[in-house]
């Protein structure tokens, strides 16, 4: 995995660059759209490809894990082969989804013992069999397990669990290293920085992260109930001291206006459930502001949902359609909602990149940010 | 609205054809996916066009009159730009969905009075209002209003519903031949015969529809339960009867068996939600047989749904990740399911009419029957 900075903004962090993977490249600043159960919810894999122009994918590990399990993965020549995407695809540790099983999960040095959300069933997961489970659903980039802080969280607990994460990641480190992919291509493991909102345990968990010199870094444990100002500093913070010339992943973030934030402070993956889940509730994200399609206002609006960032359904379905099928609770709905939510999320990154090449994404970052905050 | 016979089969009933629409000529036999409230459900309208190959769509008199209302699809200027789809649309009269809200609804020479099931509010259709409401609706073909009889329905019952019947389609032709349509475009009544499974009443009810010499002709009443031998029984009596050179609209029907047969007797155009609604239990109709993707068998089998019918999800999705979708409840299940059931009875159809074509429609007939029967 090789990873080229093509331009720096000159008056923020903010970098353009690609990451090449076996998989294809990427270009950065990218938004990586979420595919908890092997699909991105409500949207074809063509549609992810040719309308949404997504570059990279998400699966969680726990999800897979579970259903369709590792055996069915394994037959079918991993994910890339069972779901049709042959584009990048990045997996989570699966340790996030375990950790917000409260109650049914316990957290010890050896790892985490859960029950399934699906049939009750007990499992164990550890560093060393997360590894080897993301070998088996064969992403292209895959993730540390460590434990994701809840918000608030007090300082001795912040930092012993940064700690336990440090010491679980040279565990996902030895195992990564000591096997190898099964599939013909080559996965890189991301470590993670945490630290809750702890200013000194961010610096430190940063040192460590940075330390282990992979190919990739990212910083986990924000977006989690914080105030954004607060999710920034940690960011700046930790962007400050994770090397440059390595891609900085984001997780878990956030709103349009989250992930321009973030872009110029020098992050340049993201992901976020967020377009999907939201869609599914009539919210649509569009290039002038937010729209609540379900409300009133937009009943005779036969105007396209946002035809300024192209794409099949923002240009072909109107406002007032969509809010019919959203009333009628069609299943369409959630389609044309999804889509257009992720493809204006690839469309506001993928101009972010055009504004840093230009050298004008500064000034760009903060009009946008005025503009897709507002509510329509 | 003209129809011309292209061909026809020397050892069945079966005709290939051609109708001309205001939106364009559709070949017949043609199977018309169902969209109920303006959406043919989980499927995008390009898809309809580009991967099923949909030629005709139906819509429901009765869901777009609650929902989204009339005001709104006159404002669009129709349901074609209300929902972006610019071939023939059919809509039916209403009378399906009204007589089926059984408790709510009652019956009277002048029209029938029922409850909406949204929000419980009254309403009255006439065969003047239904047709005033398709108007403003503009579909290319408009149904009478009808009673569709119950099955069983006792000789008595199924005899004056047909009279009423007869005597609201010459209140509809009467209301339809004194206004004009309001988009620009023809709009055509076709009238409906009834007489539930009684043979007299059928002959009785085909001879006065036909006498009516409208620009097409449809079946009601059948598909409602009866066995599948009365049904071709009825249909046949009344292709019989109704003029050759008219398009013939069997309505509701059916299964890939169903339809294969009704064509043989010399049916033209079909409509059932069956492929949409049986796909989001997990029902695949397959050029090989039916498939009930839930079931064990298809676990770890990674191949396509159905390669021999081409189109999109049918050759790129398999089996094993259909069947993990399904079981996972994810949307995109019913989108694929629902694609390719569509994209099969859109290719049975059109197989059927090359096959009339090339007079070999009746011998392969009974060899696809056996074959889209049998359960995989
Ligand atoms: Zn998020
Ligand atoms: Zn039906």
């Amino acid at each position: 995995m090789k990873f080229e900075i093509n331009a720096k903004d000159p008056k923020s962090r903010a970098r353009a660059g690609e990451l090449n993977t076996d998989h294809g490249t990427i270009q950065t600043p990218i938004f990586m759209p979420v595919g908890t159960a092997g699909t991105v919810k409500a949207v074809h894999t063509r549609e992810l490809k040719e309308d949404i122009k997504a570059q990279i994918i998400l699966g969680n590990t726990y999800h897979l894990y579970l259903r369709p399990g590792l055996e069915i993965l394994q037959q079918a020549g991993g994910l890339h082969k069972f779901n049709g995407w042959d584009k990048p695809i990045l997996t989570d540790s699966g340790g996030y989804q375990v950790f917000s099983l409260s109650g049914t999960r316990k957290i010890k040095e050896e790892g985490v013992t859960f029950k399934s959300h699906i049939d009750g069933s007990k499992h164990l997961f550890t560093p060393e069999n997360v590894m080897d489970t993301q070998r088996k659903i064969g992403a292209d980039i895959i993730m540390a397990f460590d434990e994701c802080t809840p918000y608030p969280c007090d300082f001795k607990y912040a930092r012993e669990s940064m700690e336990m994460t440090h010491r679980w990641l040279q565990r996902c480190i030895d195992r990564v290293d000591s096997t190898d992919p099964l599939y013909g291509y080559n996965q890189e493991l991301f470590p993670i920085v945490q630290g809750s909102t702890y200013k000194d345990l961010r610096m430190q968990s940063a040192e460590v992260i940075a330390s282990k010199n992979r190919a990739g870094n990212a910083i986990g444990g924000l977006s989690v109930g914080e105030p954004a100002e607060k999710m920034y500093e940690m960011t700046e913070i930790v962007t400050n001291i994770l090397p440059e010339e390595k891609p900085r992943y984001l997780m878990g973030v956030g709103t349009p206006a989250n992930i321009l934030e973030s872009i110029a402070l020098g992050v340049d993956m993201l992901d976020c459930v967020m377009p999907t889940r939201n869609a599914r509730n009539g919210m649509l994200f569009t290039s002038e502001g937010i729209i609540n399609i379900k409300n009133e206002k937009w009943k005779d609006d036969f105007s396209p949902i946002d035809p300024a960032i192209g794409g099949y359904v923002s240009t072909f379905y109107s406002k007032a359609y969509l809010r019919h099928l959203v009333r009628s609770q069609e299943i369409l709905a959630a389609q044309i909602a999804s889509i257009h939510n992720l493809t204006f999320y690839l469309w506001l990154v993928k101009e972010a990149r055009e504004k840093i090449i230009s050298g004008e994404f500064a000034s760009w970052k903060n009009i946008m940010v005025e503009k897709v905050s507002r509510r329509l």
